[in-house]
């Protein structure tokens, strides 16, 4: 049977599955750990694609890599959690062993372009899609193209400043909306507070995970609450600025932190509604769950694959 | 003759212009005062329209109009500067006089086009635009397609918040980089520190002008340069914002504050470059000065018709 075959690597697990490349049915999935002493992830990659394939005749592959990447030339240029992925040609490398397609796309990207053509943005053509975790990815459609721009960088929504001088974001700069609100962004803040000396039950833990200031919100812990707060106000400034650029139909959340539900989203549309220059940006607008889980990256692959295999016009 | 008429129509000019359909050359143009005295503005475009038709068959008309509209629906939700048009149906309107097709677009996004097809932005795939006057303007193509969203709201990058709780906007919200880096933001700084008995050579002049504070800057006047530096700043912000999520391979600045030239772009891409996340968003990135000046609304309804006319991939 011919197949496709679609990766997700993350820096912690190197997730494959296979398809009818007929009836785009899936056959089989398989993961492992990203590292393992002495081998390079990239062999890692290739001997489990050959695993998986079987019998099979693979048609082409579609690969959801992490960080900054050009899909064009193939290249990764930042992988932060993947040692050695440094200006790295994961699909020169990769079609020098399989000599067929060989697609490459960052992993946010695409969970957006999965989110669109298989999860909860189906039959939107402007949508939106922000994954609220450890950090923001986010990925964007726009008139039924995957937002990729000149050099394929675009769609890195968690870096948009919000304060200005604000809190230190992962990527070294300052007052990103990503250093807010994202787990991290919540957790700094709250460590920060206890730090200054504010009271809280969250005090007595050793150390606070982003379920723990939840809870805490829950049990109508003033600093917990607060700090949803602070991220729901500055995601709601963000959000106005995305809308304003980009007027979507629907808004996709993704993370564990957008699973706080209204403790971030109750602050975040208030914010939002009082910043919007026209209400109009609201009309036949929706936020809305992400649907693919785990499995957003390997989705999103698969649907960039489709895309290029079957016509020229989407992304 | 077929010919295509084009207009672009301004709170205090409209304007109209024919080209041959077939070569494109232009024929003719004429322009009017929007408002007079017991005639409605509508009517006005309608008579001048019939007059510049002349002997010949007008094959389809596009309208660059201010304010939030729908281009697909035809309808101008909100045109500041224009008495009466709210929620109203310009196209019909044209539809039901000249039995033709008839194209709307809003004016910034339609001269985002304009550039695009006939100016600074020939052969860029992704390009920003932005005009910096009384207001901001702007507009973008993404993927070689304009970027309109759901209701075709999109491209108000100029009510993009870079200082939450900032100076009050044109539009009634606060901390745009509309408020703060469009000639009205400068002017506003200006008097205001001025009030508060800062020293400066403007503290002479009855009435300041941009052109002033312009002046001003180059003689060496201290405050004059602080207003463009603090425009320069947050314009840096905000296009880092823009570049992360859009990646695009041109920005084209027009309007009478990017005249001011290095007196704002100079602190401008200090703030740029200090805010990237990666210095790749500047591979490949020109920043350039508009090419069409007035003609630029006249020009992109020109291209928003001829895209229309001839595909419809695009717009």
């Amino acid at each position: 049977m011919e197949i496709y075959v679609v990766s997700d690597i993350g820096g912690t697990q190197i997730r494959v599955e296979s398809y009818d490349a007929g009836s785009l049915n899936p056959i089989n999935q398989k993961k492992i750990p990203t590292q393992a002493k002495g081998q390079l992830p990239v062999d890692r990659l290739i001997k489990l694609i050959q695993e998986i394939k079987e019998n099979h005749t693979i048609k082409a592959i579609a690969v959801a890599a992490p960080g900054f990447l050009d899909p064009d030339l193939g290249i990764v240029y930042e992988a932060p959690n993947i040692p050695g992925w440094e200006n790295y040609p994961l699909r020169k490398i990769l079609e020098d062993v399989f000599n067929i397609p060989i697609f490459l796309g960052n992993d946010a990207n695409l969970a957006a372009l999965g989110e669109w053509k298989f999860g909860a943005g189906i039959g939107h053509s402007n949508l939106l899609y922000l994954t609220i975790s450890t950090g923001i990815g986010s990925g964007a459609i726009l008139n039924n193209n995957l937002l990729l721009g000149h050099k394929g960088l675009a769609g890195e929504f968690g870096h948009v400043t919000v304060l200005p001088g604000g809190p230190m974001c992962g990527c070294g700069k300052q007052g990103h909306i990503e250093a807010i609100a994202s787990g991290t962004g919540i957790l700094n803040y709250v460590n920060e507070q206890i730090s200054a000396g504010r009271t809280t039950i969250l005090r007595k833990l050793e150390k606070i995970t982003g379920k723990d200031v939840s809870q805490a919100a829950k049990d109508g812990d003033g600093l917990a609450i607060e700090a949803y707060n602070r991220a729901g106000y500055y995601l709601g400034i963000a959000l106005a600025n995305f809308l304003h650029m980009l007027n979507p139909s629907i808004v996709i959340f993704g993370g564990g932190v957008s699973s706080s539900g209204e403790l971030l989203f109750e602050p975040m549309r208030k914010s939002l509604e009082e910043r919007l220059i026209s209400p109009a940006y609201l009309d036949g607008l929706s936020f809305t769950m992400a649907q693919l889980g785990d499995d957003v990256g390997l989705k999103g692959a698969l649907a960039l694959l489709v895309t290029k295999m079957t016509s020229n016009l989407l992304v």
